[in-house]
Parts: structure tokens; C-alpha cells; sequence
């Protein structure tokens, strides 16, 4: 990954070893090594899979961070934080453009249509919610807005292993599975640990999502119990609400039972994930993949 | 291109259909199919191909008149006028994802290697143009830019075609020569016709270029010739210069034979371009591709 601005302008190199040396916790690519070594597939070219994974999802990171104005990710300052917001739209655009590249490098036409088709999908997740009028989100369009937002990419790097694996379709559509599951597993424990992490330890605050106006698991769980609190209303039609009142709202909810309601939900879909790698070779990295699976649901931030 | 929204969020697809109908001369596809169907190349594939050389095209101006806030391309309004930065940015994401999957739906792994390779060096050039102090431009650093701008895609059109082509590596060479010499002159003559086109007729004044600290090659042959003319040290050095003493010396510029001298230039490439055709079959396409280039040199905006 760090080679890839080699040969370019000094400053992209800065930027992405910058943005790499950020850490990030990996799990795509791992996803996609252990899928791939569980699978049979060439190590070398699960590698460049990884990596290119990893630098798509880094890409989007560049430019979501730039579109939300967010200043810091993971403890770090963001690169919008530092560069104009027009080197920054580029700096995300040849971080794209590298990912392509190592896609490409896998000489696989499956992995890499696979590849531009996650990268629309995510892109169509984005628009859609920025286009859709606030309080107006069911279960269905949470699902489908994870699904683009992280599911998406946790499929990608899974059905892309399979497809560089000397398997048949029925163990791609399992690795697929695998995929999906794990990573709405993700999206939804990320969700809650948006309300339950401490302030201060991220350096963000409690509820980030609701207080920008999204609604995730947690504060739907709470409403399907809760249809009478008028304070969500308040604050989802009118994005009127005195501070005193929005965190008592945020009490409310994380004192609800729909926090472990969520998690409930996440551990269903981290079943599922299981359940997908249950007919596949025993190894190690099947193994792994089992922890990994927990690990996924049960992380703190 | 227009079908490339199809499924996703309706106001990308009024996007998408908004920037294609804004027109365009649609030259690098052009190119793609001239030297693809001069080679036998398979024509489906080849509209593909200039599907996704065009869309590639359009994405970085969408980010490009973002980061410089222009406000009108081709006489109407950029998507940035009208849509927010954020929207601006995911569409343009967006649209490099439908270019990408158009380049893998040629099922050529060199075409999608040099497509990513391209995006690459697009997005390099305007990084190094951002980050680099006005006023150290020279010839050699004008070349760069410029390939780096426009000639690599055109590169890209005519080699990408050849690829999809039935033809050894000396016919890939060939195209690959044509496709750099011809996007040369193309971009040397678009910035001659910013100093000659005479204002009002597409919105923008003379000299855009200049007047936004950006040295072409008019300017840099008027400098070899007057190298005492202090009013663009003052203007490259400080950007300071009031407005009579600016217009002043475009008017000089444009009096000076710098203008015929790029001209000239421009004339040069085009030459080595036709020279690239010499030794393809005899064919419509060729006759047209030689009437391209001389389109590409003598057009007027």
C-alpha cells in the first residue's frame, strides 16, 4: 500500500503514508486473506486484493471525512484538517485511482467488475441518504444504508477471495454470505458503540450520528418501543431541541433496552456469518475467521 | 453512458444525464473507435471502451470545476453551481465507479491496467500543479503538465483501442504515438484560444489562464523573446498588478508572434501525429482520424 504514490508527487507520498501510518484496525483485508488462504487461493494475489481493498475503503474515508467536515479520524487529525478541501479531493481521487490499479494487478475480470461495482454502491448508498429527508428512516432503509455504507466492501473482500480460490460457486456464494453478514455485524455494533463508548475517549461526543440528524439501530429500536416521546420528533422534523433536552434524550435511549436490543441484532447477523463458514475446510484460518467473527461483535472502540 | 445511472439514486441519474447533455465534442471517444475500427477491433467492445474514456473524462471535470469553482462549462451551469461541494464530490466518485466498470467490461486486463495508470497520472499532474510555486514554470515543465492533463487520456484512447485490436506491438505503438501527439496539440491549441478567443462568446475573459497565475505556452514563448517585460515577473512573483497593467500585457502577448509560435507547436505535434497513421492500413477510419487532427488543430472554440 505505501509503495503505491512511489514515482508520484512527493506530497501524495506524504498523504498516504500519513493516512496508513493512522492504523485502522485492517479488518477488510484480513477478511479477505483468511477467506483466501481458507480457500486455497494464490497468497500473492490475495495481497494485492487486500491492499486494494484497504486502499478503497481509505479512499472513501478522504473524501466522506472532507464531505462531513470531520477534523479528526481515529485519534488523528484528517487529511481536510490539514490540506485545502481541492488537494484533498484529489489526494482521495488518486488513492482511488491506486486501489483500481491493484485491482487490475489481480488479473481477475470478476474480482475487479466486482470491485467498480462496490465502489458504486457505496457512492449510491451516500447520495441517497444526502438526497433522503431526515425522520424518515425505517428498518428496511437502515438495512439497505448499512448494506452500502460497510456490508458492501466486507462482501467485496470476501466474494473477491473466493473468486482468486480454486473453489465452485456454491463455496463463492458462501464466502459471499460470510461477507455480508459480518459486515452488517459491524455496521450495527459501530452503531451502538456510537452511543455507548465514554465521551472523551475518541474525542468525540456521545450519539455523533443522532445529534447530526441520523438515525441508526439503537434510536430505532427505541422509537418502535417508545412512539410516544416526543422529543425524537422534535429533533428529527425540526432539529429544534435544547442541549438539556437532546441528552436526555440520548439517556433515555442508552438507558432503554434498545442498546441491547441492537446488539442482539448483531449477533444474529455474526450467527449468520458462522453458520456461512460452517461447511468450509477446517483450518486456521477458518479458525481466525471465527474469532475475527466474535471479535467483530464484542470489540470495544 | 447515460444508461451507466440506471438503478441507483434518481438524482444521479439527473446528473449524469445533465452533464452529458451539456455536449461536449466527445473527441477522445472518437479517437478510441477511429483507431480501433482502422485496426479490426471488435466494435462493441470499442463503444465500451469510449463509454468509459468519456465518462472517465467527465468525472475529473466534475472534481476539476469543483476545486476551481467554476461556475460554467461549455455555456451552462457545472453540476458544482447547482448541486452542494459534497453531492459534487460523490457524483463525480460516482462516475469515475461506472467508468471503471465500462473498462472492465472490456475483459482486457491491459485496458483496465492503463485506465487505472491514467487516472493516476491525471490526479498526480494536478497535485504537483497545486503544490507547485507559480512562477518556476518552463517549457519542460509545461510538456509534463499537459500530458499529464490531456494527453494521457488521449494516449489512453488510441492505445486502449489498439489492445481491443487484432494488431502486433509495433500497431500498438503506433496508436499509442498518435494518441500522445494528437492530445498534445490538442491542449496546446485550448490554450492558445484562451488568449485568442474573444471574450464574452463562452463566458469567460482572455487570458483566464494567466489571470489565474497559470503559464501556457503562449506565454512562455512570449517570455523567451522578452524576458525584460517586468510586468510578469511582478504579476507571477506577487500576483499584484492592476488591472490596465494586466490587460496590458495579455494585449502584448496576443500582439506578439507567441501566439503563431504555439500555433506552430501545436502544428509540429499534429504533424508526428499524422506521421503515426502512415504506416496503417488505408481505411475510412484513417482518412477520418487525419481529418480529426486536423479538426483538433484548426477548431475554433
Amino acid at each position: 500500500m505505501r509503495a503505491q504514490a512511489d514515482g508520484h508527487h512527493p506530497e501524495l507520498n506524504i498523504a498516504l503514508e500519513y493516512l496508513l501510518s493512522s492504523g485502522g484496525k485492517r479488518v477488510r483485508p484480513a477478511v479477505a486473506l483468511l477467506i483466501g488462504g481458507m480457500l486455497g487461493g494464490d497468497p500473492q494475489r490475495l495481497v494485492t486484493l487486500g491492499a486494494a481493498i484497504e486502499l478503497l475503503h481509505t479512499a472513501t474515508l478522504v473524501h466522506d471525512d472532507l464531505i462531513d467536515g470531520a477534523l479528526f479520524r481515529r485519534g488523528i487529525a484528517t487529511l481536510n484538517a490539514r490540506w485545502s478541501p481541492a488537494a484533498t479531493v484529489l489526494a482521495g481521487d488518486f488513492i482511488f485511482a491506486r486501489a483500481a490499479k491493484l485491482a487490475a494487478e489481480t488479473e481477475s475480470g470478476r474480482v475487479i467488475k466486482l470491485f467498480a461495482e462496490t465502489l458504486a454502491t457505496i457512492v449510491n448508498g451516500e447520495i441517497t441518504q444526502m438526497f433522503t429527508s431526515r425522520g424518515t428512516i425505517n428498518r428496511d432503509d437502515y438495512y439497505r444504508r448499512i448494506y452500502a455504507k460497510t456490508a458492501s466492501m466486507f462482501e467485496l473482500a470476501s466474494t473477491a477471495a473466493a473468486y482468486l480460490s480454486p473453489v465452485d460457486d456454491q463455496a463463492v456464494a458462501a464466502a459471499r454470505n460470510y461477507g455480508y453478514e459480518i459486515g452488517m455485524a459491524f455496521q450495527i455494533v459501530d452503531d451502538v458503540l456510537d452511543f455507548t463508548a465514554e465521551p472523551g475517549i475518541v474525542g468525540k461526543p456521545v450519539a455523533r450520528d443522532l445529534r447530526q440528524g441520523v438515525l441508526t439501530l439503537p434510536v430505532l429500536c427505541y422509537l418502535e418501543k417508545n412512539s410516544d416521546d416526543s422529543r425524537m420528533y422534535d429533533w428529527m422534523n425540526s432539529r429544534i431541541l435544547d442541549a438539556d433536552h437532546l441528552d436526555g434524550l440520548i439517556d433515555s435511549i442508552r438507558a432503554s433496552g434498545a442498546i441491547q436490543e441492537a446488539m442482539e441484532e448483531a449477533e444474529r447477523y455474526m450467527e449468520c456469518a458462522l453458520a456461512a463458514l460452517r461447511g468450509q475446510p477446517e483450518s486456521v484460518e477458518r479458525q481466525a475467521l471465527e474469532e475475527l467473527s466474535r471479535y467483530v461483535v464484542h470489540r470495544e472502540l
